[in-house]
C-alpha cells in the first residue's frame, strides 16, 4: 500500500511506524509453531509449588529454572549470598560478540501464600487448570492442559506464580530461546536474574547483589513482572513504590469472656482495633497519620505529562470489580498510585459465621500495608503510623504484654514492622529508557502506556544504590491475573505478547 | 456453744442462722460417699458432642440425660413441639403427696460450638480431662478420669457444656437423687426441664411450651445455669439479659485485589467496616446508635439495694483478666450488665498471620451481640442498629449484593439479624422470691448475693409468657469458667455445692 492509501484508510504515518516489525513477526510465528512445547513445560513449571517460605519446593524451582537455561544453551549457576538461608537466585549469561552495552532481565519464580479454601471449588494453587476467562466474567473450568492439546491463545492458565511472577521466568527464557531459534542475531550482552524471595520482600537480595556485584553488572535491567495496563496496551513503567507491612494486634482481657457476663465491663480488643484503624484514614480515603504525605517527591513534567496519556480505565474497572465509587472519589487509579497508602490486608478476632460465639474477644489483629512512593523512607513511614498510634492512647509494644504492662496500661498493641523498602523511579528522558521504548514499541501498532510508577513494590531501589544500574519494569500479563489471591491466572495470549516483546528489547542495540 | 459464747466470736445471730443446716450437711456426707459414682459418670456425660447444630449428636445426649433420670426413679419423657426440627427437652415429674406447690428445675444440656485449635494444646474439647486449676492461674492437665481415682474438689474438669449447662442437668437430677437416697422428704412437686437449644436461642422453646403447657405448669420455675457471683458466694438471679445477634458484611470489589496496584483507588471493605463499628460505641463505652438506652425500665428500690450490697470484685476481677480499665471507667460490672449493650464478638477480612497477603479484601464480616435488658423489644433494638448503619451511608441488604447493588450503590452491607429475645426480671419481694432466698441461705454460712438481672442471656420471658409462672435462676458454676469460649471447665466444688443448693430449693415448703 502507498501511503496516500494509508491516508485514505485513516491511518496516520505514526500509526504505519508503529506497526509490528519483521523481527516481532517471525517470533509469532515461533510462537505459534512451538506453542504445545511451551504450554507444556510451562505447566510444569507452575506445578512445582513455590511459597516463598517452603524451602524445599523453592530450591526445586530454582533447579528446574537452571534446567530450562541449560537446555537452552544458557550458562545459568545458583547465585546464594553470605548467609546460608538465603533462597538461590538462578543467573546466567550470554556474552554478545562486538556488543558494547548489557541488558539484564529479572523475574521471581516464588510466589504469595495460597489459601486452597479460598480457590475455586475443586483448584489446587499448584496444579494448574486451563480456564476459558476470569470467573468473574463467567469463565468455565476446562482442565489440566495435556501434552499435544491444541492451544487457544485466549483461554487462561489457573494457579499460583502463573502470572506472578513465573510468567516472567518462562517469557525471558523463551524469548532469547525463540531469537536464537529463528536465528535472529543479538546486538547486547545478555543477563539474566531470577529471585526466589521477592514475595516476602527480596530479604536477602541486597546479599546477593553485594556477593556477586560485578557479575550483575549492567547497563539497565529489566524488570519482567507486574501486569500491563488495564487498557491491554503493551506497558513500560519507569518506577515501582516501596512498601512495608505493620501487624498490629490489639489486646483485650486475658481470656475470652462471655460477652453477656462481662459485656460493657470488658473492654473489647475487635472495638479499639476498629476505632484505631478508623482514626488513621478518613471516609474520603485522606490518610490521617500526621505528616503521612509530607515526603513525596512531586512529579517531573516528562511524568506528569506521562500520566495524563495514560487511557482513563476508570469507568472499564469500575463496572468490572463491582465498585460504585473509589476510595477517594474524582481522583483516577493512575493519580491514587502517585501518592503513598495505607490498606488493611487482613483482619480477625475470634469468629464470624458458624463459628462465632458470644464472647469478648481477647485481641484483635490487622495487617496494614504501607506503600511509599518516591520519597518516602519506609522505616520513616512505618515511624509515623506508631506515632499515631501512640497518640491516640496506646502503649506500643514488640512483644505480647506481661502482667505489668496489662496492669499499667489501658490500651495495649503489639506493633510488628516487617521487612520494608523504598520506592524506585528511573527518568523516562534517559537514552537508555527511550530504546526500551522503541524497542516494545516495535512489537505492537497500539501505542505504549508509559507509567511513573506502578502501584505495586519490588526493591528496585537496590539495583540503583548497590549495582550503580538503571532499571526500568516491563509487565506482560493481564491485569485481572488475581496475584496475590485466589485464582491467579494468567491470560495465555499475554504470555505470548510477552516472550515477543522481551525479544525485541533483547536485540536493542 | 451458747449464744453469749457465740457473741464473744464475734458472730451475729443473723451469722448463726445462717450456717449450714442438718440437711445441707447430710447432702454433703452423702457427695463425698458418692464422689466417684458422680464424676464416672459427668465424663461420660460431657464425652458426647453437644453443639446444638450436631443433631446426631445432641439427640445422644437427650437420651443419656433420660437415661440419668430413668435410673433413680425419675418418669422422662422427651418433649418436641409441633414441627420435626425441634430438639427434644427432657422432661420429668415427681408428685409429692400432699404438696401445695410445684417447683421446676431447668438447665441445658446444648453447648456452643468449638474450634479444637483454639482449645488448649493437646486438649479436645469432648474428651473431658481434670486440670488442677484455671490454665490463666498455672492450671496443669492432670489427664482424663479415670473410674475409681480419688477426687480432688479443687480440681477441675475441662470440656465443651461442663460449667455452660451440663453443670445443671447433673446437679439437679443429682439433687434429687441424693435427697431420696438420704431418706429426706420433698415437700413441693417437683419438675424437670432440659433443655437442648439454649445455645441457639432457644428457638422452638416457645413451641414445646406451647405443646406442653399443662404438663409444665409450676409456681417457680428455677433455672440453673450461668456462673455464681465472681466473690464465689452463692448467687439467686431474678432476671436475665435479652439477646439478638447481627452478622455485618460489608463488601468491597468483586475480586480480590493486588493493594499495590489498586491502593488508594479500590475502596477497602475492612476500613469500612472499621469505620462503622468505630462510629457504633465511644472510647467512653457509650453505644452512640441513636436512642440505644431509650427504652430501658429503672431499676426499683430493692433491685438498687441489691445492687449496692453486691460485692464489688471489680479490682480482683482486673487483676485477674489483666485488664488495666474497664470499657466504662469507673462504673463498676454489676452496673453495667444492668444496661443494653454492644459487643463485637468477632471480626474477619482476608487473612492476617502468614496467611495474610498484601490485598484488598472483596468483604470484611463482624458479628454484634446486643444484650438487652427489661423495656428493650430485641426486634425493635436490631432496626435501631440497622437505622445507624444505614445513617452512615449503606445500603442495607439481607442478600449478597447485584451487579446493580454495586453499580447503584458506594457502601453496600449485608445485615443479617438472627433470631432473638427479650430480657426478663421477676420482682425480689415475692414470697415465692424470698422462700428461695431462704432455701439457698440455708446451705451457707456466707450472705448470698443477690441480682437483679444476670450479664447472660436465657429466653425466660418464654415461662412468664407462655407458661404464666415465675422465674428464678440459681447460677451454681466458678465465674472463670471459659464458658462460650476454649478451654471451658467446672471447679468441682462449685458441683457439689450445686447439688447441695438444688437439694435445699427441692424442700422449700
Amino acid at each position: 500500500m502507498t501511503l496516500k492509501l494509508y491516508r485514505i484508510l485513516g491511518l496516520t504515518l505514526a500509526a504505519l511506524c508503529s506497526l509490528p516489525s519483521l523481527k516481532a513477526q517471525t517470533i509469532q510465528a515461533y510462537i505459534k509453531q512451538n506453542d504445545k512445547k511451551l504450554m507444556e513445560e510451562y505447566i510444569r513449571f507452575l506445578s512445582i509449588p513455590n511459597v516463598s517460605t517452603d524451602t524445599v519446593n523453592i530450591r526445586k524451582n530454582a533447579v528446574f529454572i537452571k534446567d530450562m537455561m541449560t537446555s537452552r544453551g544458557i550458562k545459568a549457576e545458583l547465585l546464594t549470598g553470605t548467609t546460608p538461608e538465603v533462597t538461590p537466585a538462578v543467573f546466567g549469561e550470554i556474552k554478545t560478540p562486538g556488543a558494547n552495552k548489557t541488558i539484564g532481565f529479572y523475574a521471581h519464580y516464588d510466589g504469595q501464600p495460597v489459601n486452597p479454601k479460598q480457590w475455586y471449588a475443586g483448584v489446587e494453587p499448584f496444579k494448574p487448570v486451563l480456564i476459558t476467562g476470569a470467573f468473574e466474567n463467567g469463565g468455565k473450568i476446562i482442565g489440566p492442559y495435556k501434552s499435544g492439546d491444541a492451544v487457544n491463545p485466549d483461554w487462561r492458565i489457573l494457579g499460583r506464580g502463573s502470572a506472578d511472577d513465573k510468567a516472567g521466568v518462562m517469557a525471558i527464557i523463551n524469548a532469547y530461546d525463540a531469537l536464537v531459534k529463528t536465528g535472529q542475531r543479538l546486538n547486547a550482552n545478555i543477563k539474566f536474574l531470577f529471585e526466589g524471595e521477592e514475595e516476602v520482600g527480596s530479604i536477602h537480595l541486597d546479599e546477593v547483589f553485594k556477593q556477586h556485584k560485578a557479575k550483575l553488572q549492567a547497563d539497565c535491567w529489566i524488570i519482567i513482572d507486574a501486569p500491563r495496563h488495564a487498557s491491554g496496551k503493551k506497558t513500560i513503567v519507569y518506577g515501582v513504590r516501596g512498601d512495608v507491612n505493620m501487624a498490629l494486634t490489639v489486646y483485650g482481657a486475658k481470656r475470652p469472656l462471655h460477652s453477656g457476663n462481662y459485656g460493657n465491663w470488658a473492654p473489647n480488643p475487635a472495638l479499639k482495633l476498629a476505632q484505631l484503624l478508623a482514626s488513621m484514614k478518613d471516609e474520603q480515603g485522606k490518610v490521617l497519620v500526621k505528616g503521612f504525605y509530607d515526603d513525596v517527591t512531586p512529579l517531573t513534567a516528562s511524568e506528569k505529562k506521562a500520566l495524563a496519556q495514560i487511557p482513563n480505565q476508570d469507568e472499564i474497572l469500575k463496572k468490572e470489580l463491582g465498585v460504585n465509587t473509589p476510595e477517594v472519589a474524582g481522583r483516577s487509579i493512575v493519580e491514587s498510585i502517585m501518592q503513598p497508602t495505607l490498606n488493611i490486608n487482613g483482619l480477625h478476632s475470634a469468629n464470624v459465621g458458624p463459628m462465632a460465639s458470644n464472647v469478648i474477644p481477647t485481641k484483635a489483629e490487622a495487617v496494614l500495608d504501607l506503600r511509599l512512593v518516591k520519597g518516602n523512607d519506609h522505616k520513616k513511614q512505618a515511624e509515623k503510623v506508631i506515632a499515631h498510634i501512640k497518640s491516640k492512647g496506646f502503649q506500643v509494644l514488640d512483644r505480647e504484654p506481661t502482667e505489668e504492662d496489662r496492669s499499667k496500661h489501658p490500651n495495649l498493641i503489639k506493633v510488628e514492622v516487617e521487612h520494608g523498602y523504598n520506592a524506585q523511579r528511573t527518568p523516562m528522558d534517559l537514552p537508555i529508557a527511550k530504546s526500551i521504548q522503541t524497542a516494545v514499541q516495535s512489537t505492537t501498532k497500539e501505542p505504549l502506556v508509559l507509567i511513573p510508577s506502578m502501584g505495586g513494590s519490588l526493591p528496585l531501589y537496590l539495583f540503583e544504590e548497590i549495582l550503580n544500574t538503571k532499571v526500568v519494569t516491563v509487565p506482560i500479563v493481564n491485569y485481572d491475573n488475581n496475584q496475590h489471591a485466589e485464582n491467579e491466572n494468567v491470560k495465555i495470549q499475554y504470555l505470548w505478547e510477552g516472550i515477543e516483546t522481551i525479544a525485541a528489547i533483547m536485540q536493542l542495540k
